[in-house]
């Protein structure tokens, strides 16, 4: 896929497009039994950073140290990551050992601990089988590479059955300025935080006040945007670093470029949540919920939300059966006020609910727009101007395998 | 199982015994395939009545009717049920169906109308066959009989596996009152409102607004603390009716034994919502999780619900996989504030977490605390000395198989 929109590229699926100045590693340390589980991602020179971090109140030691890190000088040149292991649950040593990845990352790396972002995400309320860890960090100093990316894309995942990487062009000031994300989702995934674990590289020159701004803004309408089973997770977090070397001119929303920018980021951020949506664990289809027609977006969002994380609709999606009742008695709950006797539902192009009962239509034509890879439900409430989408994955017999026993 | 507490009398299981001046039917009329459909619950003499309702926005004619009808004058005579359809989302003709199941079920009772409620279930947004429904409540107004209870609670049901039923017995003022309850649950099971439909039939002679009172509280200690799937139905309601028969001075919050009357009413619905959870669409445990050591009930009943609720601990309950950590997550986002530095965890009789943190506890005893019939959870915040339960089921691949095809 090349998509070309009038304000930035998006470069071909699988290419691996580090922006400048940046190195990345990923390998198997033997935290996980077989699949790659250290990642490394740096910059040669400071990045402004950002990051958003989950809203849950149990939080791993690389959430609260990030954050804490992020407060009081939002610049980074580093982020190392593990999976296999959470580090959450596990106290002061769980502290300690965030610590001392970090410390052992910088080290080797010639940096100060300051500089050090981590994350996490595995198993809850097991110690880190640290020397394992630090030998893996040690190989991944050693073995960075421009051409990394995809090795640290892997080294992230848990469950997930895919990567998840975009890449995007954008020129601002005549210069290309380049952006990289990866991320992992796939289980513990509930759109009321910063949700999952997101890296987002850009050789971008921007204030770093301004990218704290866009992020968390992107973020309410991206990654808060999706739901694979309801449960926030306590290691969720989304960091970015933009180390400049496009040489654009610094970029804050006074920028004549701004929002050539902010739709790019906007693009990756999206692209990445629905690739992790899509990959929800034991997912056989992306579900798109398109609300219109509401008072406000705030609205759209929290009926959008509410439907693509109705179990019933799910396990609907799953089957390809066209139970849109269950889509409405999904709105009835949202807790949004809106008038059940004018809502119009559309299973892909097929409606089948007018002024809130249902049409006599065609169930065949209704099945085969859920049978498709990309589901989409549209639910026009008839009220005003503002929509919103939310995006999620249908409810299958394997995400009841994959978690009857994820731990033994 | 008889149980004796000191101020009630649990008559054994599949004891369908009646109270004074109540019978019942339940037949099949041809709304379901095979399995009965209508059932008919009638008092000789006006009865004092109160109902809970749905909360979702989206509500069938049933509950609005029901609703309104209570609300001008809290009696009633009758109770007409049918299964197989909702008569939900079916709009203005929805809305005269329900009124003349009402009307049908009065002349045939020769009652007035506004003595008559009702209740549907079934699939959403499919209009009533009218036909069928008229033929089943006049043969069911004709085998109306003191030993029908049984085929009432068969009649109700949808994709519930067994009948729920309760019949306790309290002595007031020296006259036997006995209360007898009937439910039905499995799907579209959520705790936000009156869920699912029970109806209690009692010949205590108790003030309305007395027996309003006593419901609602008594819906959110009971009722409204389960939990199969998370979504919310459009027809969910609990009727009570009283027709005063067991001669009682009339019962208020100021009676003597008022709090008797309480404690049996409250051990009844306790029972029905267990019953429910157990029985949730493809369940194979019942799970209790039990908070204590919280602020407030509230709080307890706020992080209860979040847990029973989470799909990773409904699978890892369903796998028999001690995850505690998915547990303490659940906690984490359930917007009670807590310290996660406290948190004692159990398994049944295993403690698997103190302060927060995993214990390095015997898996195998873990486990077989996880394969019993009923799941007990208990978490300890250790902030103070209130506490609540909610109740839930395990999610499995028979959730998914039924969800999947329910409609088609």
């Amino acid at each position: 896929m090349m998509v070309k929109s009038t304000t930035y590229t998006v470069l071909p699926d699988g290419t691996i497009t580090l922006p400048r100045g940046f190195k990345a590693a990923g390998l198997h340390a033997g935290i996980k039994k077989k699949r790659k589980d250290v990642g490394l991602l740096v910059s040669e020179v400071p990045a402004a950073a950002a990051g958003v971090f989950t809203l849950n109140t149990v939080r791993a030691a690389c959430v609260t140290q990030n954050e804490r890190q992020l407060k009081s000088n939002p610049h980074l040149q580093a982020i190392v990551v593990n999976s296999g292991n959470a580090n959450a649950c596990t106290g002061r040593q769980g502290d300690a050992d965030a610590l001392e990845m970090r410390a052992c990352t910088a080290e080797l790396l010639n940096l100060p601990v300051e500089s050090v972002a981590i994350a996490s995400t595995g198993v809850i309320g097991m110690p880190m089988p640290m020397a394992a860890l630090k030998q893996g960090i040690t190989s991944a100093s050693e073995s960075l590479s421009e051409q990394g990316g995809l090795d640290f894309a892997e080294a992230i995942l848990t469950t997930d059955t895919c990567t998840k990487t975009v890449a995007v062009q954008v020129e601002i000031d005549s210069k290309l300025v380049t952006l990289f994300g990866v991320a992992k989702g796939s289980g513990m995934i509930h759109p009321n935080m910063a949700t999952m674990l997101a890296f987002v590289a850009t050789d971008a020159n921007i204030d770093p006040s301004a990218l704290q701004k866009l992020l968390g803004k992107t973020t309410d309408r991206t990654y808060n945007c999706i739901t694979v089973d309801g449960d926030t997770s306590t290691n969720d977090m989304v960091l970015v670093m933009a180390n400049g070397m496009a040489d654009n001119k610094t970029l804050t929303e006074d920028h004549p470029e701004w929002d050539s920018f902010a739709e790019a980021f906007h693009f990756a951020s999206e692209q990445l949540a629905k690739e992790i949506a899509r990959d929800g664990e034991g997912a056989t289809k992306l579900v798109e919920v398109l609300v219109k027609g509401a008072v406000s977006e705030l609205s759209a969002t929290g009926i959008a939300k509410s439907i693509v994380g109705s179990s019933l609709v799910k396990t609907a999606v799953f089957g390809a059966d066209a139970n849109w009742g269950r889509i409405l008695a999904a709105v009835g709950y949202s807790g949004v006020p809106f008038d059940p006797e004018r809502v119009d539902i559309w299973l892909g192009s097929v409606q089948v609910a007018a002024d809130g009962m249902g049409l006599a239509f065609d169930e065949e034509a209704a099945k085969s727009q859920l049978l498709t890879d990309t589901v989409t439900i549209t639910v026009d409430l008839k009220l005003g101007d503002a929509g919103a989408t939310a995006y999620g994955c249908d409810l299958t017999y394997d995400y009841v395998r994959i978690n009857a026993s994820y731990r033994t």
